[in-house]
């Protein structure tokens, strides 16, 4: 039963404020429920709840952290078919895709329940006295992570389950420590709201603090704007559109005090594809890649949306091949109406540059729904890449742009032009790419990951994931949203001189009770 | 002898610039040498230079790396004594001082020699590939640091060697693989010019790409912020001032790519003396603060700017004797005369507050020189410090300000007052700690270290210190700026995803040839 008043500190709050209701993008059609967009009145409260919160949850015991991420993943689970048909029905996904979307979401969980209990998460370094040094005695001192406070997290449209209420943002802010306070994305607000009251219930049933987590609506811009620039926000994070991104950085540099803004803008995802695997496999190439290109109608933010290669018999038979493939990919329901829109403007748009030519557009398209995605493929050479700024910007949808150079060095100077990337693709024969070390080096420069005969949809959710390139894919490569990595966002050092031992952080203590890995003298050690 | 040019790529640059001189702060009079203002014209040149060298030597062997670092460390103490004599001169800070910052300036480089050499500081993570997992795969995929881009120093006024041209900034961005283009700071120019041909020659000696170090010159702020605003610059390092640090700040978000600026702006780092401690040995602690705020003229980022106690007679007899000890503190010589006037004008300012009581000024002044510093300690009210916000603000120099409480609750209450600092720090009796549990949680989140019983001043140099503070005693508080910490301000994970061995950097190759400290599929190894 979808409840859609704002979750403040585990309480449903009633707010005389606008009332919106979800839409079914394949129909148009309003879904049931009302949701209330939050006020400054409540927005101050939620804060206020987490910042106290915060005092007694960034030093919970490890366990009990690691109990309540758990928790979250029973509930999640014990809603599941109704926050999978929910979910189905705001985003337009497919019921495969989301029932592996809720897995993934409960796996992130668990996955930083397993990383918080360890306990090595918070790389402790210790470095011991040295009474007798001269000319004067070295102190004792020890360092870990510890939160830096309230985190606001922005539900994304595009994975309304894993980067969502209960999505790797939350989980890995909730592991650090940090409270929570999500503001719903508009698109999934019965999904959010069925995810929060997970949450909730977790955080009820395993003794948190009630301000660890709150859930708050909005139908526009208003209440993201006010969570980020109140002074009790200690960090944010976003998945979205540059646009959103930015205009999020913006307000925060507003801000009297300096906080990180996480934000994941998006990126093209260039994959190069090596004249060897062209002449040899032009056709399988094709078929992977059409595949990559449409999943999920495109809306993915490591969708390929670039392709690279040197003119060759090879490129025509793939581009054959890719165009057959575009030509027959079924249409798909985008996640919303807005969505939907700036897909038709944007690829029309383009198709209308100069030096452009269109590929194929499909022509299964599905008349009986509606915000139905056109997958479409075009090409320009790389003159008119590197001439014409446009070519190289987002467009959200089953969309990619072919770049013929002439040659590997115009292949190299098209690389180079590129802006910053969340992964980066080669395709090659093996014992190809030992050739193209320069190549390699320039396009390595513009990524977070650089991916081998794959492709880059589908981001494995682990230790050694970095989903976080250059600027403009992210705010900041230094970060990853996704993997273990993730935590590091919302943590900051502190470092204990000459502490009492019995009143350190158990990760400090001479006896290590915790039992985790940590430096010690510059040594790795569990003793 | 002092080439006062901009040192370019490893040559010395002539330019029709604005000509300007150093002064010794302690007479007010010129130095010889004659030092040049870079232009834009050569400030591209430099950036170009660097993001060329970045290229080669982002990927140099870690051993080549660690031996650049040595040599840089021979080639300042081969002009030891010059180096030494000239940043007595420059700054007016005594011979022994400047003799152990040296010390400190060459063990920060073999520091970091040692750690690239080691080689686990690149944080290595493996997730080895599944391919019969179901329902799909899982690729294999590998994690390091890598280094970001050509990162901008700004020399520190306060620490002419050890916070300035082949300081720990430098020293670390250049061990993380980052070519450094440094601003000289106009108060040491001579010093500075030593210290960035010691650099250049071994650069050249160790066969370095020219582009890996240039050194930048300007009396005003013109250089600097056209630095900060170029797009090849990628990260920005500043010790200084609130003003100095916000105005870099505000210059980068003006930027079209979004860049890390760490700012360290100072701090006033509270000390916090309890009762019992004050009961027992109130004479002990005068003169030990005594001394930690006189420090180099009390011209520290971890000055102990504010003493916070509750009133008791121990607290009257502290106050006597740190009275006592600060009016025979003899004056010293502030770096610059612009520092001098301001540390006139903010103390006599501050103590024209309502609410503030001078307890004392030091009569010990040396009249045969000028810029001379008078330490000063005055006395407020726990309610008229929470009421006036400029009592928290810092005094650059030797000042500090005692807050009295009427009792613990108000004492916490002051804590909670506070911004982000460097540092802060407990005195205490043995066993007295464990009962201010409270107190100790809000302090914390104030700080970036918290000190048992010892000074703030003197920041040891390790892995475990944490030299940065929650804003605004720095601009991030995830990084710090002192100890082998530092380097991860300039690096960013990149991931290879199913590469093949061979061509993947050494230190994720299967074999692990460089021996260093990984995590692979969740475990801690060398293997």
């Amino acid at each position: 039963m979808i409840n859609g008043n704002n979750i403040v500190a585990g309480n449903y709050a009633t707010v005389e404020g606008e009332l919106f209701k979800a839409t079914d993008p394949s129909t148009g059609e309003q879904l049931t429920g009302d949701f209330y967009a939050a006020n400054a009145l409540l927005i101050d409260e939620t804060l206020n709840a987490a910042t106290a919160a915060f005092k007694v949850y960034r030093t919970i015991a490890p366990a009990t952290k690691a109990k309540f991420l758990r928790t979250i993943a029973d509930k999640l689970n014990a809603v599941g078919e109704e926050l999978i048909s929910r979910a189905v029905a705001e985003s337009g996904l497919p019921v495969g895709r989301i029932t592996g979307e809720l897995g993934r979401t409960t796996g992130q969980l668990r996955m930083f329940a397993d990383l918080v209990e360890e306990g090595s998460w918070v790389e402790a370094v210790i470095d011991t006295a040295q009474p007798e040094r001269l000319p004067i005695p070295r102190s004792d001192i020890r360092r870990m992570y510890t939160p830096i406070g309230p985190v606001v997290v922005f539900g994304a449209s595009n994975f309304p389950l894993a980067f969502s209420v209960a999505g790797g943002d939350t989980a890995s802010a909730l592991a650090s420590g940090c409270p929570v306070v999500v503001k719903a994305h508009p698109a999934h607000p019965g999904t959010s709201a069925l995810a929060g009251a997970a949450i909730s219930a977790a955080a009820l049933e395993t003794g948190m603090p009630a301000g660890v987590f709150s859930l708050l609506y909005d139908n526009g811009y208003s209440v993201g704007a006010q969570l980020v620039k109140h002074e009790q926000t200690k960090a944010v994070a976003f998945t979205g559109s540059y646009n959103g991104g930015m205009a999020l950085i913006k307000l925060a540099q507003e801000r009297k005090s300096l906080i990180p803004v996480f934000t994941e803008m998006g990126s093209i995802n260039p994959v190069v594809l090596l004249p060897g695997i062209l002449e040899l496999q032009p056709e399988a190439l094709a078929a992977k890649y059409a595949g990559s290109i449409t999943l999920g109608a495109g809306q993915f933010c490591t969708n390929p949306g670039l392709i690279l290669a040197v003119k060759s018999e090879g490129l025509n038979k793939f581009v054959a091949a890719l165009g057959g493939a575009i030509e027959l990919t079924p249409s798909a329901t985008m996640l919303t109406s807005g969505i939907w829109k700036n897909y038709e403007k944007l690829s029309g748009e383009i198709l209308a540059e100069q030096g452009i030519e269109l590929i194929t557009k499909s022509t299964a398209i599905n008349t009986e729904k509606v915000n139905q995605s056109v997958a479409t493929i075009a090409k320009v050479s790389a003159e008119a890449f590197i001439a014409n700024k446009k070519f190289g910007e987002e467009i959200f949808g089953p969309w990619s742009l072919l770049v013929v150079a002439d040659n590997v060095e115009q292949l190299q100077e098209v690389i180079a032009s590129l802006d910053g990337q969340l992964t980066a693709t080669v395709m090659a024969e093996k014992g190809e790419l030992a050739a193209y070390n320069d190549l390699l080096n320039v396009l390595t420069e513009k990524t977070g990951r650089i991916i081998l005969n794959g492709v880059p949809t589908g981001v494995e959710v682990c230790a050694a994931m970095q989903h976080g390139g250059p600027f403009p894919s992210t705010s900041d490569s230094r970060f990853t949203s996704v993997g273990t990595g993730a935590i590091y966002r919302f943590v900051r050092p502190l470092a204990w001189q000459d502490w009492e031992d019995a009143l350190l952080p158990p990760e400090l203590q001479n006896a290590n009770p915790l039992n985790i890995w940590r430096q010690v003298d510059n040594n790795w050690t569990k003793e």
